[in-house]
């Protein structure tokens, strides 16, 4: 290989394992309190692990590829910071079979929980529904439109619009603690702007394990079901992101 | 532009960003714990949440504005360190109006949450009522004054004594984590002094919002509800901050 | 003035200014939990205070007196690192005010809570008892000797045996961040070893808010509760505290 | 002694005390939830605090030994980075003894709690039961093959991969804060996937501590329990620690 293709080689390495690690902690998280019933976890766990596995999914891959895990942010990066389409095209798809690949392994390291939980027959939502220990579902209140956008277009804003406040070099943040500040923000986030639709903010978390349920044994309902939500946290994230890093140039970028 | 008015409004729209991040945080972790009805948030989380949204505003204000995020801490710049007044003034509507937007945000965010809690009929207090999401109320037992009063000096006191010292330079903390540490102390405030009245220590923080709810549906009620509570978050706080600025500096300022 | 009692001076002031911001946070959250049933806070916000309290107080004192805060600290730093007894006898002097003040900040501010709490009878323990909100008390099961003696040695030699290690140049914690982690010790701490008998783990936290409340309305049964608890939290964090500093320098002190 | 083999004491000693820390705060954590039948601890402590245990633990250790504390990372470090074989036995034993005093202590400490408790019979698994505390127990669901395997092999792959990716310079993480990193990863190990079997993922945390029971009071049923269970925390976190090192430097060192 050329210098050049084993750094691009590297690179998406480098975003698979970083979001393969973010939905590690993230789907783990939520299947432990799921599948405990609440006795192993709840909401405080699940927002502060969700932040975490940020974090650690970062600090697998920000010194190689800028850690984007997401898509809504890469491209954010290439609007407003010039990085290539082509790299967003390549990134999304590592993110995406990333996130794919943790949400199996979460599955097999509790399968015997989830036989135990649901007797082995899967259910997408109610009380023994266990998809959205994977994928984002929103609550029975919410319209698709204008609702569910709004919340995902919202809270993917403030996510890239902080994130380019963190990553601004007058606010000062030693880049190697970069990872713990997105984290926070990632809890916060969740804390404030989970309750629509639980806070996917973010294609490749959401669609990669949903991918890995409709074909392992939850079926198409994963993608009928919350009134076709599935596309919502692809289509308004990217949206938001774009819009969040345009708000945050507008305002402060120097000139 | 002159550069100088380039600067000013730069600054200025740091402080309507940053003021804007922190409320959309914190509002949007008490609208997340009420609207769920405690399933989705609760004491630990609306604690850390509001910390979180201080830390975020930081973030992407800091390096710009210096980050004051409250008029009560500009003050207290302004008497103990030398800031101009008019900035104070200029910064202190820049600050009410990030938090007037915020909470407007929150409320379209969460509007279909809203009438499923409430049927569409808002409430100021009481079971369904839902304005201590935006803005704070005091306790039954707590009287105007001294009571309301003496609560929120001690808080802001604390706030801004402690921020001095944390920007202290003999104490060394980065400044590029200067927020985590100040979101820490807001924290520990909300942990400590939040029971009798939900610790505003901020003016634009309670104002800004709770002149949205006074537009947005529930009407004159909010200045009116705890015996016009309204003017206690915007008084106290800046003698408190001002004292806790004194306080530090007698003790400790070198000279 | 010298510049000589210019210098001392300014660190009595630091150490009570340290010790008053501890336990203005850490009575305050024990304040807070109690006082709203449990509403408003419960065992995590307890913890996590407490730690925050170490680390805000530390940032209004260290770079002046080096933050000790704690008798037990500034005795194990005489015997084992040599700074002078006269010193330890001073600062004792100003923790115990520092923590005296807050106890009285923490309960003028709370006064109204109190009132309608217990109806204005101050009791110590049972269920209206509040004087737990300022001093430790030991659980029922607690012997004063061994139990609750080996419980404030064993804490106060964690506490004061792993302070000695962050402050070890070799760990590499960078100064300004040192009360971050000393306080992440103290949420560790109380999450561990708070079950016997509260952690005090620090006579000036304990002795001082104490005697406010003998002085304050719950007289002289907090000095006979608890089979006479009271100077348990005084002797034995003096005793841990230098054996967990030795233990330290023992094991891996550079000679 | 030469100054070789006074190096290699001091290593040694690192070891033992971190890993003595870790367990003191670990082993305490779960002492004070069951023994308070939660009334002091629950889910969020046990996680916040297993995490602290890691962090107090390497401040004790790491610029001496640096800080394995963990057979399985020991040994991924042998494989992946070439320290040698000889040192990780040494260091094996070390940690092994530091975990069994700590165990010790926390039982020392919390002795009358345990009477307290369970009226003096100490029972393994059950309501009154009190080895989990020190040792890890599966559910019932949980084969010990292939589900306790999978999920130790899981877990302390996470764990090993992404303290690599820590400690890789790339990321930048600043090496006296590398151990507040780990601490928090090891929250969010916790917090995913602690479910099936308590998340032990060290060989020294599991078997030192259970030995501890086996010779004070709980007899040879801490090795029968859970069909058997003990071995399984000290096979399986050594073939994931290997694991884990390994897919982190196949998709990420620079070759």
């Amino acid at each position: 290989m050329t210098t050049e293709s084993k750094t691009l080689t590297r690179e998406l390495l480098a975003e698979f394992l970083g979001t393969c690690v973010l939905i590690l902690i993230g789907a783990g998280v939520v299947a432990q309190t799921v599948l405990s019933k609440g006795a192993n976890g709840g909401q405080v766990t699940i927002n502060i692990a969700w932040g975490l596995g940020v974090v650690m999914g970062c600090y697998v891959s920000a010194g190689v590829s800028g850690a984007h895990l997401n898509q809504a942010l890469s491209i954010a990066l290439a609007v407003h910071r010039g990085i290539p389409w082509r790299k967003v095209v390549q990134y999304s798809l590592a993110q995406t079979l990333g996130a794919f690949v943790a949400a199996a392994i979460v599955f097999v390291t509790y399968h015997e929980a989830f036989a135990a939980f649901d007797g082995g027959v899967r259910q997408v939502l109610g009380p023994q529904g266990t998809a959205g220990i994977f994928a984002t579902y929103p609550q029975a209140f919410l319209s698709t439109f204008p609702g569910g956008v709004i919340d995902q277009v919202v809270g993917t804003a403030i996510l890239v619009g902080v994130i380019f406040g963190i990553s601004d070099a007058r606010h000062g943040v030693p880049s190697g603690l970069g990872p713990v500040v997105v984290g926070l923000l990632v809890v916060a986030i969740g804390m404030s702007f989970g309750f629509n639709a639980g806070y996917a903010i973010n294609p490749a978390r959401d669609f990669g394990p949903r991918l890995f349920t409709a074909v392992a044994g939850w079926g198409a309902e994963v993608f009928r079901a919350g009134n076709a939500w599935w596309w919502v946290p692809i289509v308004a994230p990217i949206v938001g992101g774009t819009l969040g890093g345009w708000l945050y140039d507008a305002c402060l970028r120097e000139r």
